[in-house]
């Protein structure tokens, strides 16, 4: 591993060499003492989104009225697009943005359950986010298949090997996470499509932690499927809508289960049959909910401006100078790093582990810096390329440093609540 | 049927003595001379609702970031049982504010047919609105499930007795509209669900064109289901997040088909196992869309200010006063009323009918009245009582019957291209 120069000055330079600096003034910031690192959790308000949803609000809503679906009803589809142009490498015609990330994963696991007659056994691993986790032990309840569960050391994330280990000519679908949302750690996506594909199963990939953050080429990696929300790089608020990714091939083939008016052929004639409309759009359900929508298209639209390839050079070193500082500040206190350590396995936030990382976490909080708490015993820390300053990294090391050499956390009360 | 003098002045009167006359101003109107009858469609921005949208984007996201899900996790029950309160007839713990009506239909019914095992039939009508037909139809499809469909007189909705020869020993799960979507017709929830329950089966109601529009009684009713949309009557805007509600005594039996994260108990926890939350909370499924939300909260608030008992006392006066017209103006132009004449029958909306319905609502709209075109032939309007006066009804209906008369409609292009 590089070291750094324990000095400020150090991480003052980066910030002026910086070519995505001028980003940060992008984003609102009402207390500009906060160092945000939670970014990966709920991404702060680009100031073109706030005033994209007055005017969307004011206007289109307000003025507009009904009138205004004509420009409304392709917005699933163009932002989709736009996120598969700049950032998730994807073709037009295969994302669309809709529904939670919960239920885009619902529904496109069920369908490449039914996509693989005969197969009845999905594959993920332990520790893939809870809801993937959650919704794949549904499908699995329901129709009477199983849930396989790679075993997962929780700081190196999910090797090709063990997935090779994992699938057979039983295994229909095989769904994990990009990016770990607890350690960070990045799943090289090509060669595990590659060890899914040769099982005859398909890949499902979950964005969540990846969209935005690091290089996605979903086309290029031979990708099935992919979900993912848009409230963490993205920036597109609390709650906005999500987004799924189906290749190109498989759309005729494939019949996600739940059957909405939004997914129908000629949607507005209102016909007896559901006739699923040709393409991405029968992967829409219900209604998109607009003002998500517009902020999910802001988001990306800055993204794209920042580009992909800037954002992740900048990442990699923005975590990997945090991991630098934590070995060099924080393992003598017995804070240990928990996230890889090579940059090519490695997302957009490094998770650190001590036995008391929640009231650490909520210590820093005390103190103006903002990451947050994982079980068991882990402090995740996000400093996202788009808006953070080297020196917001070794403020809120050097913060940390004191913290654990003055144990000041153990004034927090114990009993924890945690919500994110 | 009453008739009703024919001048302008009547309306004027009517208008001076209605006691909500002074909730129109709490709505923005960027254009006063349009006369907008199709809130059953999308309703229009409730002033408070743009400002809090600004205040919750600036300060809850912009200024709170992530530390404001403290306030925003229990927004899907609170709002839940706000409008539980004020508009549905549902006491506290038994309403969730998430999804879309679509997602929350697929939820539902899912969760309906595996609590009555050994009983495979649904049973809708086949003029219910279109995404409950196609939800209901991909079930059946998945599950093996029979879809019996009601013929329904689409003019005159859904009877009690109709549902009666319908169900049998084997049907699982009654689907069905309170209002109907087309000419209004409003069904007798408390009637046809007995019937429902006599057979053995589940009652899920369809609140889309109900739910702020006439007076529901979900609890003393007996229903066992329901779900609805927020952006007609409840004026949340595009596509604002939807509502289920779930009968206390059947929560614990019921379990829908989505695991996600937000349904589960101790979310935060993160463990390894879905353990769906006690009451209501586990019908939850992905992260909920917060500004969609607090628009939907919004707007119930306005509606519960107005009182459900007065809307409903105006919606009968303005959609009587708006057949009267008709009758007397319409008929002799080959218009005819489309919606139930007597007042308990209809809902908030008229429904007439012409061969020439796409082209004469689009000469309506041109000429300042928006109301919509339904296949076949059918012109929807919707005079929704908070914000509707007794002269807009005068003043679209004068136009109309100068259309009609002129017949200036046969000047629009045939070619007809509908979104909605």
């Amino acid at each position: 591993m590089p070291t750094f120069p324990a000095d400020r000055s150090y991480a003052e330079d980066l910030d002026a060499a910086d070519p995505l600096a001028g980003f940060r003034d992008r984003f609102v910031r009402e207390d500009p003492s906060l160092i945000y690192l939670d970014g990966n959790s709920l991404g702060p308000l680009p100031r073109a989104t706030q005033a994209r949803i007055a005017e969307v609000v004011a206007q289109e809503w307000g003025a507009g009225l009904v009138r205004s679906w004509h420009r409304w009803i392709g917005l699933p589809g163009q932002v989709g697009d736009l996120l598969g142009e700049h950032l998730i490498g994807a073709a037009p015609g295969q994302v669309a943005v809709c529904d939670s990330a919960t239920v885009n994963l619902y529904k496109l696991a069920c369908a490449a359950l039914d996509a693989r007659p005969g197969r009845s056994v999905i594959v993920t691993d332990d520790d893939n986010f809870p809801t993937d986790r959650y919704v794949l032990q549904g499908i699995a309840a329901q129709r009477g298949a199983e849930l396989r569960m790679i075993g997962t050391d929780m700081d190196a994330g999910v090797a090709a090997g063990a997935v090779a280990e994992a699938v057979d000519e039983r295994t229909a679908l095989v769904s994990l996470s990009h990016v770990a949302y607890r350690s960070g750690a990045l799943a090289d996506m090509a060669q595990i499509t590659g060890v899914v594909h040769e099982a005859g199963a398909l890949a499902l990939w979950d964005l969540c932690h990846s969209a935005g953050a690091v290089p996605v080429e979903l086309d290029a990696s031979g990708a099935d499927l992919a979900i993912g929300c848009t409230y963490k790089y993205l920036n597109a608020g609390p709650g906005a809508p999500a987004f799924l990714y189906v290749r190109r091939e498989l759309q005729q083939a494939l019949r996600q289960p739940v059957w909405g008016w939004f997914g129908q052929r000629d949607q507005f004639e209102m016909g007896p049959a559901y006739d699923p409309a040709p393409g991405i759009g029968q992967f829409l359900t219900g209604t998109p909910q607009i003002v998500g929508t517009v902020a999910v298209q802001e988001g990306v639209r800055l993204l794209g401006e920042a580009g992909i390839g800037r954002l992740r050079a900048k990442a990699v070193a923005l975590t990997g100078y945090l991991i630098g500082l934590a070995d060099a500040w924080l393992a003598p206190n017995g804070v240990t790093v928990a996230s890889p350590r090579p940059d090519e396995r490695r997302g957009a936030h490094v998770t650190l582990a001590h036995p008391e990382a929640w009231r650490i976490s909520q210590e820093l909080i005390r103190e103006g810096v903002i990451g947050d708490y994982r079980t068991p015993d882990r402090l995740r820390l996000g400093p996202a390329p788009a808006y953070t300053r080297f020196t917001d990294v070794w403020d809120a090391l050097d913060i940390l440093r004191r913290i654990m050499t003055d144990q000041t956390y153990l004034n927090v009360p114990a009993p924890r609540s945690v919500v994110t």
